[in-house]
């Protein structure tokens, strides 16, 4: 029996309208390029991308068009992610930090009809126009003022595009399970691939992302959101806050520890959200210049995911920020937001030791995620806390497959195999363990290279550090430890295997350690195991 | 262009299965009605609601039938909200405080297979059982030691047919937009009204009384649900506990204020929903015993709606409970939330007297709920804090029609007249002033009965207050008031009348007092303004 309810679809223009409705005035603060901060509202950021959209009918773009960002966190961005999807049109954000190769293929796979782009994005551009045969205009991000010289021709100008369209456009009203944005996923190997967002499973995400026992995003929030906009939607940020009306700080390019404290303290933020560099840069700035942080900021959490954290830093934002670190999972292909880690009621008598040791998990699922563990054959595992398996996920923010493919990427259950390894306790708490591809097999059993990175990442001497199986003739593959000295330090093997003896399994301890001035990173931050892999494959020793 | 995400039903058996995998241990506690304490958790819930499915089954209930319930806050009703609804029926809570007319009216009207019944309704049932043609079981909801006398032949017991089914099942996959729950409104005239509804609007409902920035249910919460499971969803608070593994604290049917304080402290409750007129009672009890009600609680937050809150409750609530009083509107055919009020981080700097006049109003709306003005000519009227018409909303756990009809009860823009007369400030801010029946008509202009009884409320000697048209000559019509004085108090015409004159409009004041003993209410605690002015229609008097 169909029930008697009104058959509203979930749209992201909706949320955008809510905004306009309900908190019309709540901020969308940037800080441009030039380091001067724009002020914007939701009332604001909604009649202009009703502008947007006007520009968009006027250039020819349609329902399902793909139009591309190359951009950084501002106004300008956010229009554009209300504009293009509540027109109908997909959103395709791409990093600017991929290889010039890497986003010529994407603007050209997604097969994008406009491209806007920042002024700094410019001599990036004007290298790939002449390949992008797609691209029926190129849209620079300024007024006519700051337009830089040598982009390709006809190139439009935002300002003068928002200004010559009118404002009277009606948000028009489609399927919820209409695409909405594409965001690209670089693994390490192959082109990048796709991820086709719906307006349901944006609006469902977003939904998540405020959810108390979530990121909590509320009309009462002030959200650094040092994410940038062109990594799977800024976490949903710019839908969450109109959704919630938080007030919005966008900080630019400019992510150094000072212009981050600048901005926490001015726009008086309550949560931020970003990745351990950032959080790590804001601790070292507000340390070596002996700011009054606890004083000057009003900061109560910071969503932090992207890569492992350091365990320290959980004590170091509570004592040096009075804020509470909160680790987040996700990836592309899940909108980004699997679980969030926060404590239960039944933790608030437990020993500081204890609630670090819940807090160094990945959290609990937000309802709408649901998370399996599975082993080699598909069976599977318990949620006790020891099985540690392949991680699986399913729910509606989830994807089925990637653009441009039909193929599902789904089990015969209608998971999506993560490429996590984990394990799950009795209470959600995900931890995950390993990426399957860096996980090292050893005598048949594995080693959680996380593990002990996390481990000897509390030596005051090591900076950075990886831990990669290399090929071994009787155990099959051993542990590498290879260390990135903190500067102006230089550890030894034997200090640095003495002081993880007594903090890891007896043979999980790394054969060798290996010093080496830097890591090998992705456009995304993260350590490319591969290459090392690739590098020492030589260097094995017999136990 | 169709997105590429997985095509998962938002189902309500979804939210409990969630809660099974995430948070099984989380607690919910019952109170029986002989006063013991019954320990759950929502583990248990989901294993015996699966039994609940197969002994469905096993009578005959597939996919779209109803289930009618008559009974408490338990957690035997808990197993009832998922079992049913789960397996594809349908959940007829039904009031059963409704006269036994109108339950036999609904039961006949939703044509229930089955009916749950609590031992304390066994002579209500027994009485009505020879009329309910559609039902072909009755089941008493306890265990064989305890089933009453004199019930229908056949009747089954609970703990037997719950007992006797086996765990084993799959919730089933269906399309989100099936009948999951039948709720029936009683207005003032006519047969109750039955709304209908989804899958998809009991999770959106619930994901938007989650929101952080709504009623903000989370794990960290113990939850004492006050408004009856019998009455539209218990605020959706069953469904809203499963997703964000809140425990639940199910007070039975004592609801004097010794045994809700006795929960609030035992329980640690951290957030209370329901109506003033228990609240009332809980700070009396509080006042009247001296209770150290600050050391012994942990409350945090109470939502409260239904009626309208006297303003001394705010400050009331602070200084006695330590907690923040939160208004809430909505409505049977709104699943029911609409709006909650909540302060703006602009407002902290606010003085008090500031604050308690912005929670005053009923609240800003979730997203979700679209709400609008209008005239009596239908034309959109601004959201301005002044401009005063008939609330409109809109939105996906809005009703449509109600049950047993075709007929739409939207408008041609697809919105519901919820039969208020309200304003809403430009920060979306909600302000009920009157139902529309109840509006008081004089001069060509209209005065809100709500607003002089607020303002009434504050003479330390009345107790209750309803401020009523009655026909005038001159002007239409002219409100009346009636006012039941403070036990042991005896305040006079002139008194009352004085102290209002300062505190509204001077054509808004009262022509005249009229002093009773108690005031008439429905089965859902609202004064039946109707009878007053039935009764009082000759009491007139010319200015």
């Amino acid at each position: 029996m169909q029930a008697l309810m009104q058959d509203q679809p979930l749209l992201i223009s909706s949320m955008i309208a809510h905004a306009r409705r309900v908190h019309p005035r709540a901020e969308i603060v940037s800080r441009t390029g030039a380091g001067t901060l724009h002020r914007s509202s939701y009332g604001e950021v909604e009649r202009r991308a009703r502008r947007v959209a006007n520009a968009l009918l006027a250039l020819g773009v349609g329902m399902g068009d793909r139009v591309g960002t190359l951009a950084w966190n501002t106004h300008r961005h956010m229009e554009l992610y209300f504009g293009v999807s509540g027109m109908g049109a997909v959103l395709n954000t791409i990093n600017p930090r991929l290889f010039p190769e890497q986003v010529e293929y994407i603007v050209n796979h997604a097969q994008d009809q406009v491209l806007f782009f920042d002024t700094s994005f410019a001599p990036l551009v004007a290298a790939l126009a002449p390949k992008l045969s797609a691209v029926k205009a190129f849209v620079c991000m300024t007024d006519r003022a700051h337009m830089p010289a040598g982009l390709p021709a006809g190139t439009l100008c935002y300002e003068e595009l928002v200004q010559g369209a009118s404002e009277d456009y009606a948000w028009p009203q489609f399927d919820e399970r209409t695409a909405s944005a594409l965001c690209y996923t670089s693994g390490t190997t192959g082109n990048p691939k796709g991820v086709l967002y719906s307006h349901r499973s944006a609006y469902l995400h977003s939904m998540g992302l405020c959810a108390a026992g979530s990121a909590a995003i509320s009309h009462r929030d002030s959200c650094l959101v040092v994410v940038p906009l062109f990594h799977v939607n800024a976490w949903g940020m710019p839908y969450a806050g109109a959704m919630s009306g938080a007030k919005l700080v966008l900080p630019g390019p400019a992510l150094d520890g000072k212009s981050i404290y600048d901005l926490l303290r001015d726009e008086r933020v309550t949560m931020a959200l970003g990745v351990p560099t950032v959080w790590l840069g804001l601790l070292n700035h507000i340390d070596s210049e002996a700011r009054p942080a606890l004083q000057e900021l009003c900061l109560e959490r910071m969503l932090c995911g992207g890569s492992a954290i350091p365990p320290v830093m959980f004590t170091r934002c509570r004592n040096t920020l009075g804020a509470t670190l909160m680790q987040a999972w996700g990836m592309t292909e899940m909108s980004p937001l699997g679980t969030v880690c926060s404590l239960l009621q039944s933790h608030d008598k437990a020993s500081e030791e204890d609630k670090l040791r819940v807090q160094a998990r990945q959290g609990r699922p937000v309802c709408g995620v649901e998370l399996a563990l599975k082993d080699e054959a598909g069976r599977r595992l318990p949620h006790d806390g020891v099985a540690t398996g392949r991680l699986m996920v399913r729910g509606p923010w989830v994807l089925s497959a990637y653009y441009g493919s039909d193929a599902s990427v789904l089990d015969e259950e209608g998971y999506f195999d993560t490429g996590d390894i984990a394990n799950i306790d009795s209470d959600g708490y995900l931890q995950i363990t390993d990426r399957a591809k860096d996980v090292i097999k050893s005598g048949g059993e594995w080693i959680s290279s996380i593990d002990v990175e996390n481990a000897v990442m509390g030596h005051p001497d090591v900076m950075a550090a990886a831990v990669i199986g290399i090929p071994h003739e009787k155990w099959q593959e051993r542990p590498l430890l290879v260390v990135v000295p903190r500067h102006g330090s230089s550890p030894t093997r034997d200090e640095v295997l003495g002081y993880l003896a007594s903090r890891v399994a007896r043979w999980w301890l790394p054969d060798d350690v290996v010093f080496v001035s830097e890591l090998p990173y992705s456009a995304n931050g993260k350590v490319q195991k591969m290459k090392l892999r690739e590098e020492f494959k030589q260097l094995n020793k017999p136990v």
